[in-house]
């Protein structure tokens, strides 16, 4: 989809010619319906939406970019939503689209939902958080019962497979609505009909609990490989199933934040953000820079005397800064990213710190002896700076591969999201530490 | 699985207990096996191994880590791991692992394969560039041609299925071998048997060429939220299918190497990598960052003269570097990631830069004007410090601003890893601008 293509759209929009889009829109998948209302104006994509049947209108919002879709929706009465949209997504893709909007709202959109079934269970999903598996299932599956017949099955599945997209997996359950089994697709084409559902199924089948965190549902739909994952409840009932694509825009969107966080964004910016965003995003970050880099000038102020003695002192103030930095953010990132897919167990923080100290002694000597060499060079063995710069390197390094290891492990302790403290955090912290070690070395050699 | 259920089966192994352990095997899922293996020594591993059916000991091949797979693979001779593994392994798994080791061992694999087919499919395999569809691809497919009548198509799924440890979709091709359609499998029970498979299928299916990047499949996989999509040649022969578990693989080692590269890790590397290979993957960046603060050291000496002047210049030292630094990084990772996830067009660069611009006009205004106000108080309105520092602070954030947006932008253009130029490459590049910036800057106003 090139920008001619788009313009082409825009033009047709401007004249109205309801048929001749409409033509063009037959031809595109949801998705990419959902990619051309991102580039035009709200009120070009409701033109363009209320062409669209009720079916491929729900898919496309679906798709939407996030603040797209609720500028789009802020237009719409909350009827619409409902009868047009609502009434025909998958649970789960509901649940996301109400929870963007403020309750009043909801509350409406709601009410307005005319499948009973439907809007019972949104109303059921919209209580559990967010972040959880039961705030990221839905209730789309197809179900059968551990004793039925393999024909009784094929023509239940045939009768439940009517109203989904496509299925993956069949669920099976037993008198009681607790998980039994899954019965894979294929077993469908290869079974023997006079088998009952209890004998072909497979089972213990991994599922997740509704309580189960969004990260050990991407974790166990990783681990396993499945296409689906089916979430249960404290007793053991099928409640919903998540689904490979929700899970795969969860990885990203993780493993975006804890880049993002990382490089100093409080929140989540695209390219294709407003001005006001990417500089609510950024600011933060920079102002505690700020503050960082002002109480640097105050320590290295108390040390007037010092400069006065040594001149050359300040020549390495950005050697020293910037190493601590770097180190530090190794350090933290290499923790952050175990954390996150699940390698690094935080229990052994003792063996991970050692570790780390080890690394960090082999780059500090090797560092510091390359400063030194370049020092002695340039100043002379005498000189205060030739060793008290090395001999500063070496101790930031060291803090720094421990700092940085220690504190994302103690988040992720406390159960606070360890990348906060990777990125500027450390950065920040780790140029002022090394300041006042740089200074209080000097101050003691000389 | 914890310390305590590992250390058990070690003890088991220990004392060469086949039975208990073999017990304990049939519990576990092909994938738990594999990080049991994970934490086992290489001969352990080998032990647990020899116990496994072929079929499971192909699963568990696949999942293990690769350090460990390697390892692991080097104790066995070529034949045990073509008759063992690669016959029971996908097509694509099989590759992922020959790739792995040296050409001559390839060959000989190779060469030991029973299965002809399988053994013909991997040497073509092999030709493809490990970065495009083609090197992600399997062929293990249940393939129907467009003709058939539906019992016709159902009796050849069951054939093909009973390969096959799992499918999604049935492709149908014309009598070219040509990819025409996807028949989902909800059809199979939901249509009438009467039908033609043409009438059933559904057209123009999503599909990628074989030479289609990786990103560019895993783009069109998340987009269309695809289970799988079918690889075509040239003329539109379909000649294999890349599934989502591989692309969400994909979209992790790729979110993670980004991450990496601007946290400057030079290579991939895990908490539980050892000391020499931790070291090896921050030494480059730790070093170019040494070489960088030594450059440093040698603009400002030639300043000397300034800062006898103005001693107090030298306190603000880590604050330009660190702002710098901090904004580069900022706003490069806004790129790298717009480039990763598809919503920047490389194109517009000037587009990009003009946004990034006013952005940056308003942090840089906001930082500068604080910091005047700061040391207005400290030092006084007519001391050079005061708007020295001001001055250079604006002109550092809009440099840093604008040149951590075109190099990312300028590096894809070039077809060069965007990412390399994020993290530390951004931070010692502006930490030296910064400093120059400083410098003139004083000396212009001094």
């Amino acid at each position: 989809m090139d920008e001619k293509y788009i313009e082409n759209v825009k033009e047709l929009i401007e004249l109205k010619d309801s048929d001749k889009v409409k033509e063009l829109l037959s031809d595109l998948h949801p998705a990419d319906i959902a990619e051309l209302c991102n580039e035009l104006s709200p009120e070009d994509a409701r033109f363009v939406y209320l062409l669209l049947d009720n079916e491929t209108a729900a898919d496309v919002l679906v798709e939407m970019d996030e603040d797209v879709r609720k500028d789009f929706l802020e237009i719409l009465p909350s009827e619409t939503i409902a009868k047009r949209f609502v009434d025909y997504m998958d649970t789960d893709d509901a649940v996301d689209l109400i929870r963007e909007m403020d309750e009043e709202k909801q509350e409406e959109i709601i009410s307005h939902i005319e499948d009973i079934e439907q809007a019972g269970d949104i109303v059921d999903l919209l209580k559990y958080d967010e972040d959880t598996a039961g705030g990221l299932m839905g209730t789309e599956m197809v179900i059968v019962n551990e004793n039925w017949s393999m024909p009784e099955c094929l023509k239940e599945m045939r009768q439940q497979a009517e109203e989904m997209d496509e299925i993956y997996y069949v669920y099976v359950v037993d008198d009681d609505e607790r998980l039994r089994g899954v019965f894979p697709l294929k077993k469908m084409i290869t079974s023997p009909s006079v088998s009952k559902v209890k004998h072909v199924m497979k089972k213990d089948p991994i599922s997740v609990h509704v309580n189960t965190s969004i990260e050990e549902v991407v974790q166990t739909i990783e681990k396993y490989d499945l296409v689906a994952v089916p979430v249960v409840d404290s007793i053991g009932r099928l409640v919903g199933r998540i689904t490979v694509d929700d899970v795969m825009d969860e990885v990203r969107e993780q493993a975006e934040r804890d880049y993002q966080l990382a490089s100093g964004l409080s929140q989540d910016v695209e390219t294709d953000d407003n001005v006001a965003r990417q500089t609510t995003a950024r600011l933060p970050w920079l102002l505690i820079g700020m503050i960082g880099g002002i109480g640097n000038s105050m320590i290295l102020g108390n040390f007037g005397e010092t400069f006065a003695a040594h001149p050359e002192m300040a020549l390495y103030i950005p050697l020293i800064g910037g190493t601590g930095g770097n180190v530090g953010t190794q350090s933290s990132a290499i923790v952050v990213q175990g954390i996150a897919n699940n390698s690094l167990d935080v229990e052994k923080t003792f063996k991970q710190v050692a570790k780390e100290s080890v690394v960090a002694l082999i780059n500090a000597t090797i560092i510091s002896l390359l400063v030194y060499i370049y020092n002695f060079i340039r100043f002379g063995g005498a000189a205060t700076v030739t060793y008290s710069v090395s001999i500063s390197l070496f101790a930031v390094v060291m803090f720094a591969s421990i700092f940085g290891t220690l504190v994302p492990m103690t988040l992720e302790k406390l159960k606070i999201d360890p990348a906060i403290a990777t990125g500027p955090f450390i950065s920040i912290t780790n140029d002022i530490i090394g300041m006042l070690l740089y200074m209080s070395i000097t101050v003691l050699l000389s």
